[in-house]
């Protein structure tokens, strides 16, 4: 951590200020310029809070050095994490395919979506039974209901199975049912209490970039899941808002190569929600794919045109069948299998 | 609503399309356009699923011409709404001023600071017990300790108090410790369940704009809590996120005029978050003022050197103060009270 | 300027970065951590390119302590800047009123609105010539004509006149015709070439912040002009661009005491373009008095629903003495005189 | 083009407003609904002013169906343009790779940097001359000295050349030294006056996206420049403005996407601007070319560390070869040549 000090910050301020930082055990390098000072600090400096020194009147900034997350860090885990969700591995040289309907809706949908999917070799099956919806007039999904056809049309097909859990109040039910990876969405990304909550839990969690989240603060909920035990948390990049609303979100694919720096945690990308339209979802899972993507979460409905949500970003079984047949080709291009 | 179809939509399809429409006690006008046809639905199209049409592969667009929310919109509520908190009325002539620190930290400290804000005449006083940081090794907040303490400090002052909530199962404790105005922060704007769950409370509920949430899901997350029954919500703008870094945030004073156009409901700036600079709080507060807000939130603190969140952008006591002189200047020039 | 090293810099390279930073004159502290190594560079350090130590493969990162422009500064130059403008002066105590239509249409229309904003009490005239339209085939303005139509009715109602170049072939009729205020507008911020044109004469200029512009490049820009000599610069804040699209733009007030904060020009707001309503411009332009700046811009049209372009954020000549009249009554509270 | 009335819109208005529009030879269908009026324009609607209309009191909204862009448009020209540059084809089934140093520097490095490239399989040479820089204290390049360097380089290695022009007034000189394609920087995308210009021209015109543009609004600056006859535009992606800022823009390759979609203009990416970090740009090449983008633009010099300008983003010549031997195994997969 670097502080810079304003020009004309007193002598007795300068000199609190540092023993109270030698206090916590941590040492500090002077060098004083022309108009500023810089201290440098050297140590374990995560005992120093950043934002108080900031509100000094006499610190003009307060410079981090070291990231603020320690168990998503690469740095300190330099390894690629490959998470076991179900038999089935994330984050190691196999490409993960999950896809399924935006909502659950009938037994005789998602058992029919989660065979065709399956043979045409998806790896999970995802499915919304609690939706988040920005109007209370919509669909809300289908709730407890939902959740046990998911699980049941999982089992059936014999893959693991995604869904978003929407508080903490249901976590119970989904380890009872025994969903493979709990899905936190978008926005509650920074639900705190919830990632807490899931953070007790040991089952994988797949954590939804949040619509205007920085890559830090992405990594900072992941390390509020990691700090509570569980070190299974999978990423997924579901696209950005920008000014542009020509694409519902805009897809940051240099994400996916900063997180694979900056952390050892997988990452899958989800091209149905950043775009918002099914014509796209193809081409963007290749370019995920070619960007060093771990996998791709994909909408795929029997029938896109009477979905009861996001019918307008749903594949067919026909076209996800023919993207499968794209990623198996693309796959040894860039290091990965199928 | 405006449904646009591409050039080639097949007759059966239209004929499809306008039958199910019609069937759901809808009205319809064509116009056949050179290149395109455009249906203008007429009655009530709440009944029609916007996004499962824009689904359909020989849709161009769908086009709403009425808001997406009912009980948050002017057009069925022509008069401001005044909500009554203690005893004390937001929405009104008399502009609100709630003030206090970002955290509660002991019961000296928040004591002192309610009688300062106070005595300047402040008409609120704010303090969290449960705090959302972006780190799991930041200060949580003293949680139901810090909740006590808050309520006795506001009974003692005699000013009613707004803190934020951030997990349904805190309700009863908010409600049994009478909490007068209960806060959803920027990062649960749309955590739906939290929502519903103050919606089927009587309480008036601070709702702050998401960091990236449009003025139209704003109130549409207003809607959430309005649609279980609970009319009391007072907005809060407290800056948006943009490209912008030298302020923490962007604060968007348009959304004021644009929310009392579109709404009844009363709305709140909070310079402090906004900016996350104490120096641009007095000059924020007063162009919320001029721009037409029902009051203000400000972070005011007895030590901002000291204190253990968001010290850099409290103000002293003797700042609010001041503060509280220009206010009460500026007031009647825009037709207001303090 | 600080230099992060990365962990496992050889000391070949560091020695290798110290002397050639030596080389130049700028001194240089050097603190090891237990991970990182940071050099503090003191002195001149404008003569050191940051770039190109970025990019070195073991620096981790630079960091700019000192602002990057000088002539713009308030460091180098701590007193208000006040520009004189045909005996109207911009930046000292009285506001700037800067009124006007977005295009000049025909003599009697310019003579006719510079007339009723004069008798408001006006301080200067704006009116499009040369207008930058997103489609070609949109109205481009009277070119030539216009601009003698515009300093004809300034002359006539002793307004000094504010009028926008497009491209620096045009900045000798600019001279000729003795416009008092060349505007720079959003959309050539960066035309650096313009920029250093128009940094070559001695006029007034009125620097348009861009549309995602940071306030740091906005008054790198500023620093352009003033690198040619030329140190009357006037910026002018028009919003910003963001997710939200209810606005044409985001307006930015904090950006006006950012401004205030770090240099010593003055600034004037646009709420005008910021909002593209015209029914938010009487109150924004009192928040934007109230929040510190120097005047404001406003389109005036004595026909706004026939306007060529941008009638549905003009505002009539009486809504504009209206206006007038609020900003007089708000004035002294701020300090200031109208 | 859709006109939405006000509820309570006189019956004057809604008269004078449609005599007025059928006057242009325009027709109107008119759909009464029990809050809203809405008008159907139907016929040649680009005689229509978008901007007067919705700036009448009476109107709520105006809504284009059409795109606002003809000769871009892919409706009015539904097959790819390929365009011929100095015998290579951009926008045809081989694809454009673009490479060399941010700025020209030496005649032995922009030949050596072109012979590398060349000899890698590169289809064009890139090199600035002239520099558009933040600040006008940095390096602004070779200027026309530069450009005579490039153009050498350029005959000698037998590789078109591309490079940016920043004002009108060099025209001349690029067509005298025989540029092969002129490109036009992101800052200045809307510099209207330049855009009309090369519109004159008939040499290819290499067209960044701004900053913060939308896809319409680059969509329109293309119109600009066909609108002069010149229709040898070709698009570059280079990243947009967003919040985040781990990497310089977010590059966005949706746009890909929907410029391929919306106009039949070449469009190519521009990964090392966009990102500003080297090692992102093998990988970000991929994902465009998977994408379906028509070429990749790359900076390449010889010697990064040492760059006089972007040094952090240029790749070596060797780091060049490897990425052309990726995109020549990704190319058959996606149905191009390399």
């Amino acid at each position: 951590m670097i502080i810079v000090l304003k020009q004309h910050a007193p002598q007795e301020f300068v000199d609190m200020l540092m023993s109270s930082i030698k206090a916590k055990g941590v040492q500090i390098d002077v060098s004083k310029g022309a108009r500023k000072t810089i201290l440098g600090l050297v140590g374990n400096t995560s005992v120093i809070d950043r934002e108080q020194i900031a509100g000094y009147e006499y610190v003009d900034k307060v410079i981090r050095v070291e990231e603020p997350y320690k168990r998503a860090s690469r740095t300190f885990h330099p390894a690629d994490t490959v998470i076991d969700v179900g038999g089935v591995q994330i984050g190691g040289k196999k490409l993960a395919v999950i896809a399924g309907p935006c909502s659950v809706e009938t037994p005789e949908q998602i058992e029919g979506v989660a065979q065709a999917i399956k043979a045409a070799g998806a790896t999970m099956l995802r499915g919304g039974a609690f939706k988040p919806r920005t109007s209370p007039y919509s669909f809300q999904g289908l709730q407890d209901k939902g959740l046990d056809m998911l699980c049941q049309a999982g089992k059936k097909a014999h893959l693991p199975v995604v869904t978003e859990i929407m508080s903490a109040d249901k976590i119970d039910l989904f380890l009872k049912d025994d969903v493979d990876i709990i899905q936190i969405g978008a926005r509650n990304m920074q639900n705190f209490e919830l990632l807490k909550a899931v953070g007790k839990t040991r089952k994988p969690v797949l954590l939804k970039r949040g619509l205007s989240a920085t890559i830090e603060e992405w990594l900072m909920s992941a390390e509020y899941i990691m700090a509570g035990g569980n070190r299974n948390v999978i990423l997924c990049e579901r696209g950005i808002r920008t000014f542009e609303t020509y694409t519902r979100n805009t897809l940051d694919l240099s994400a996916v190569l900063a997180v694979k720096h900056k952390s050892h945690l997988p990452i899958v990308v989800d091209p149905s929600h950043a775009t918002g339209k099914r014509w796209m979802v193809e081409a963007l899972s290749k370019a995920a794919i070619a960007a060093g993507a771990d996998g791709v979460m994909i909408e795929v409905h029997n029938n896109p045109d009477k979905a009861l949500c996001d019918g307008a970003q749903s594949i067919t079984p026909d076209m996800f069948a023919r993207l499968m047949d794209s990623l198996r080709q693309l796959a040894p291009i860039v290091g990965r299998e199928l």
